[in-house]
C-alpha cells in the first residue's frame, strides 16, 4: 500500500444528518446481483434522492423474475456488460459473490463508473491495491460496503471513543456465531469477520501489526469455527470468535477501556449498548508485591442508540462523497485493510495460530 | 509421564451416593491454608463422616484469629511443619497460593501423608511428576483440587457425553471473564483457565496435541486477558477466553456436537444446560459446490442439574479413595496435565500464538 | 347470544397445511382501512392463491397515495360504498378504528359480502349479535382478526393443552405491557386485551363467569393501566395485565396446569415457549395440618415453535372457509365473545373491581 | 387507629451509617423462635455490637439441637415464658408463625421487653392495635420485621423519589410469584404480599383508600394465586401479583412516574435498578381528539445499588431506636397498616373483587 493510495481524507461525518445532492447530479445507478443482500440495496438506491437507479442484472432467470416482480419499471439484464458498457450509468454496486467482485470492480471502473462493492471487497490484497490504482488513475470512488460502520451502535461507540469516554482503550472482544450460513467458497473468517475487523479499524484508528488466528474445518474443508487475535500498537489487544455450527445466535462486543468499560449486545432491542464504570486502578508502590491494584465499580449507563437503516445512511453517503468528490472513510483503502488482515488471519489459521505480520 | 504412574484405574464414580468409609478408618485432616477458600474446606470436612479436622494452619496472625472464632475446638498453627511430622494426621489439604504446593505437598508426601492440593497443583510440570512419582513410592494418594468436575452441570454432561447424545465433539468453547481478582503471583491463564482445562480433559478423554494462545498485560507485568486455543485429535478443538478486566460476568460454554450442542450458563440459577437439536446435515454429492449442507433444528431441552455443594463431594470422594485404596480421577496425573498445559499456553502466549505441541 | 348462532361447527384446523380452494371459486377481496394494519392484509391477501384483491378505501389522501405507490394496479377509493356497492367484490376486509367497524360491516353484510373484522369485532355487544344474526340470514362468513390465533406458539400450546400436556389447568396469568400506542377512542383494555381474551377463550375452551377488572386513568380520560381477572368454572383463573405507559416491553404468559406449567415469551426469537415440568403434588391426610404439600421440580423443555405469518395463515383460512361453506373457529361468536368480556371489564373497573356476570 | 398511637416520629434514616450505640446501654435479646429465619436473627445478633443474646427458644426439639451446634455458649430454652419473665432481657425478637405474634409479643410487652416482630406484624388488625397501645402505655419500642426496607434496592428507590427524579406517581406494579412455599395456616396473600404492601407504603407516603383483590385456591382451602390493586390518592394505583404455583421465581416491579419510569428486578446480580427517561408529554389543545400525546424515549440508567445485609442494617436499627428512644418508621403502626391491607384483600378476594375502603 502506497502512501499515494491516500489523497484527499474523508472530511465527512457520516454521523450528520443526511444533506441531499443537488439535483443536478442525479446518480444513475447500475445494481449487479440480486440474491440475498441485493434487493436491500436497490430498495434503498429507489428510496434516496440524488440518485436513480436505471438497470440490475443477475445471471439466475429467478433472481429476475424477483426483480420484474419489485420493480416492473427497472431494465432487468443477465449479462453485466449491458451494464458497464452502458453510457447512462454513473455508478455500480457490485453485490455478487466474493470471488466476483475483482473482475466486476475493475470492468466497471475500467468504463469509468464509481463501485460499490460488497465485503470482503476482494479475494486477494493484490486485487484490492489494483482496483485502488485505477480508481486513482481515473478519479474514480471505491466504497465497499461495511455497513455495520453506519449503524447507530458503532456510531455511538465511535463518538463515545472520541470523546475519550473509556479512556486508553485495553481490548476489542467480539463474539459473533450462530448456526449457518455455510458458505461454498469461503471460510467462516471470510464470511463472518469483515464485520468485526471494519469496525475494530475504524474504532481503533490504528493499524494491527500482526494477526494469530486458529480454527477448525468439521463439516467440509472450509473452517467453521475460529478465534483471530489481532496485536494492536500500544498493548490494545483484539479478538474475534466466529463460527457457524453455534447452537445460539451471539453478536456481543466487549470493549475494556482504562476508564470505561462497554458491552454492545447487537441482540438486543433497546439497551444495545451498556457502558460501565468500572475499571481496575493501580498504584505503584515499592516492589512488585506492593502494587495495589483496586477496582472501581460505579453505575451502568445505555445511551439511547439512533435507529436507523445503516445501508440507507451508507449509500447516502456514497452518494454524496460522488456528488462532493470527497473519498470515503470506507473507501477501497479500508477495504483493503480488512482483506489483508483476512489473509494474515487464513494464513496463521493454516499454520496453527503462527504470527503473521501485516 | 511415564506409565508406572497411572496404575490402578479409578473405578469409583463421584456422582454415585455418598457412601461412608467404615468408621475404624476415620481420616484425620490437617488443613494448611485460611485465605478464600480454606474455610470452605474446613467446613466440608467437618460436616462429612469417615473423617476429621485436626488441625489448622495459616501464616498470619488475622486468619489464625478467623479460625479459632469459627472453630474453637481445633488447635491453630503458625508453622507448616507441626502437622506435617504429627503423627496424628494421615492426609494434607494444601490451600495455599499456588507458588508454595510443591514444597508444602512434598513435605507432607514424604511425612507419609496424602495429599489435597489446590489447583493449580504445582507451579511447574517437573514438579508436578516429583510428587507423583514420591506418591506412587509411598503408596499415597494425590487429589487435585478440580472442583468443577464435581458440579451438576460438570457431571450432567458427562453422562450426556457418554451417552452419546451429542455424537462426536466439533469444539468446546468456554468463556470465563469478570472484573478481578487480579493475582500478584501469576498471569489470567494460571487462575482461571485451570478450570477450564481440567473439564475439558474430563469431558472429552483426550490428550490435547497442541496449543495456542495469545493475551495482552495492561495493569501490570502479567497478562490479563487470554485466548487459549487447544487441538485435540479428530478434528475437536477448544478455546479458553479468561479476562480479569471484563465488566460483565460471564461463565458460558458452547460445546458442539454432530449431533446435538450444548449451552452451560453456570451463572443460571436454574436451566444451567441447555441442550439444542441443531446441527449441520451434509450429503456428499459430486463435486465440492455440490456439497449439500442443510441445517437441523428442533426442540431444546433443560435437564434438571442436581444441586449439591461439589467441594463436599469432592472431599468425600478423596476420602473414599484414601479408604478404598483407590485411585482418583482427578489424581496427580491429571493435574499435571493441566500444569503441561498451563506452561504450554504461557509459552505460546509469550511468543504471540506460537503453536506449541504437548 | 342465542343457540342458533352456533350452526355449524368450524371443522378445519388451522394448522393444517394450506389448501388451495379451487381456482374456479376465487374469492374477490375490498379492502376498507390503509392505515397501521391495512398494508398487511392487502400484502398478505395478493400473495395467496384463491383471492384477490379488487379494490382498496381510505378516506385520508395520504393514504390513498400509499396504496397507488405500493400497488399501482389496485384501483383506489375514497368511499367506502364504491366497494360495497359493486357486484364485483365477495368480501369485505374492515381494518378501521373499532368504532367504526359496526357501520361497515353491517353494509358489507347487507351488500351480500363476507366480511373479516379487525379486532375488536364491534364497540358493543348488542351490535356484534345483530351482525352475526345477519350473516346467519344471508349465509355469509365473519372472520374476526384474532391473528394471535394463528401464530406457532398459540397452536403449539393450544395441541399441548389437546394432548393433556398440562393436566388440569390452574390458572393464566398474562403481562402485555409496554410505552403507548395511546389510542384516543378507547382504554388500554381495548387495546391490548383483546389478545388476551381471545386466546384465553380459545385454549381454556370454557367461558368465563365473571370478570373484577381495576385500573387506572392518568394521562388523559382513557385507562392506560388496568388488571383484569376473569373467573372460569373448575377454580380456572386467569389475569391480564395491560399497560400503555411502561418503561419496558413485556408480552409474558404463565399457564399453571396440574401436570406442567407453561411460560410462553413472545418477545423470545427463539425458545418463546417453555415447559416445565415443575407441580405441587398434594397427599391428603387426616386433619388440615397433616396436608402433605410436595413440590416436583424436573427438566424444562423448549418446543420448536413453527414459524409462519399468522395473518398469512389466518386469511387463507377464512377463504378457505368461504369456498368450502365451514364456520371459522374465530368467526363471529367468537368475537362477540371477547366483546362481552371488554364491556364486562370496562364496567367493572368504572366500579373500582365490582364484580360483573357474564 | 387513633392519633395518640404516632407520638415521636422517627427522624431516624435508616440509610446512614450504622453508629454504635453506648456500651452501657447493651441491649440484651432473647430469641423466640428458631425455624427458617430465626437463625438469620441470631447470626446478625450476635455480630452487631450494642447487643448480646442471652437467651434463644423454640417449641421443637430438632430446632433446638441447632441452635446448640450452632452457638454453644447461649442457652436454649423450650418453654417462651422463660426468657419473657428474665429480668436479665431487654428485648424479645418473636420469629414464629404468624399466628403465634399476637400472644407472645403481648406477653413479651407486658413483661417490660421491647419486640421486634417477624413480618405480617398480627393476624388482626384489632390485635396489632392493641400490640401499639400496650407498648404505648409501657414506652416500649415495636419494629415489625419489613426487612425489604432496609435493602439497597429499596432505599435506593426511595432516595430517587424523594429527590423526585420519577416525577409525580402513576403506578406501582409488583410480580412475586415462584414455586411454594406453602403455608399451612394462610393463603399466599398473607405469605408474600407483605413484603409489597410495606415497601408501597413506604415509597408512596401516603395510605391506600381502598383495596380490590381477586385470586383462586386450588391445592388446599388457601389461595395459591391472588391479585391485589390498591387505590391511592391523586390516581397513583398499585397493584401486587402473587402466586405460589409458578414455574419460574419473578421478582419485578415496574414503578411509573410522570417524568421518569424505574424498573426493578431483584433477581439480578448486578443492575439491579433500571431508570428509563421515558414517558409520555402530553399537550392538550381544543377538544379531546386533538389532544396530543407524544412519546418520550431516553437514555437508560442503573444506579449502583449498595450490597449490604438488610436484616442486619435493620437490627442495628432497632438497637439504635431503644438506645435513643426514636420510634422506627417500621414501627407497629407500619406492621398495622399493612395487616389492615391484607384484611381487606382477603375480604375483597372472598367476595371475588369488592371493593374494600381502608
Amino acid at each position: 500500500m502506497t502512501n499515494n493510495l491516500v489523497t484527499k481524507s474523508a472530511t465527512i461525518d457520516p454521523s450528520h444528518k443526511i444533506e441531499q445532492p443537488h439535483k443536478s447530479s442525479v446518480i444513475r445507478f447500475g445494481v449487479v446481483g440480486y440474491g440475498y443482500w441485493g434487493p436491500n440495496i436497490v430498495r434503498n438506491l429507489r428510496s434516496l434522492e440524488g440518485c436513480e437507479v436505471v438497470g440490475i442484472c443477475d445471471q439466475t432467470p429467478a433472481a429476475r423474475k424477483r426483480i420484474q416482480a419489485a420493480h416492473p419499471g427497472i431494465p432487468v439484464h443477465s449479462d453485466f456488460h449491458e451494464l458497464v458498457n452502458s453510457a447512462d450509468i454513473d455508478a455500480i454496486a457490485v453485490i455478487t459473490p466474493a470471488w466476483t467482485h475483482f473482475e466486476l470492480a475493475k470492468a466497471a471502473l475500467k468504463n469509468g463508473k464509481h463501485v460499490f462493492v460488497e465485503k470482503p471487497f476482494t479475494s486477494k490484497a493484490a486485487q484490492a491495491e489494483e482496483l485502488i490504482n485505477l480508481a486513482e488513475q481515473k478519479h474514480l470512488q471505491i466504497m465497499v460496503d461495511h455497513t455495520f460502520l453506519f449503524t447507530g451502535a458503532v456510531r455511538k461507540i465511535k463518538k463515545l471513543l472520541k470523546e475519550g469516554t473509556l479512556g486508553k482503550l485495553y481490548y476489542y472482544d467480539s463474539t459473533r456465531v450462530n448456526l449457518g450460513l455455510f458458505q461454498h467458497d469461503c471460510n467462516v473468517i471470510w464470511d463472518l469477520a469483515p464485520h468485526d475487523l471494519s469496525i475494530m479499524n475504524d474504532l481503533i484508528h490504528k493499524d494491527a501489526e500482526a494477526i494469530s488466528a486458529t480454527g477448525q474445518a468439521h463439516v467440509n474443508e472450509f473452517e467453521d469455527i475460529a478465534f483471530i487475535t489481532a496485536y494492536y500498537p500500544d498493548k490494545m489487544i483484539a479478538h474475534v470468535n466466529v463460527n457457524w455450527i453455534s447452537p445460539v445466535k451471539v453478536r456481543t462486543t466487549l470493549i475494556g477501556g482504562e476508564k470505561k468499560m462497554l458491552v454492545w449486545n447487537d441482540l438486543e432491542a433497546d439497551e444495545k449498548l451498556k457502558i460501565y464504570d468500572k475499571g481496575v486502578d493501580v498504584k505503584s508502590q515499592e516492589g512488585v508485591y506492593n502494587l495495589l491494584v483496586s477496582y472501581r465499580s460505579g453505575d451502568m449507563w445505555a445511551p439511547q442508540v439512533e435507529q436507523v437503516e445503516a445501508l440507507r445512511l451508507e449509500l447516502n453517503y456514497f452518494i454524496e462523497c460522488i456528488a462532493k468528490g470527497h473519498k470515503a472513510s470506507n473507501d477501497g483503502v479500508a477495504g483493503l485493510r480488512v482483506v489483508q488482515m483476512l489473509e494474515a488471519a487464513s494464513e496463521s489459521l493454516r499454520h496453527r495460530g503462527k504470527l503473521v505480520y501485516l
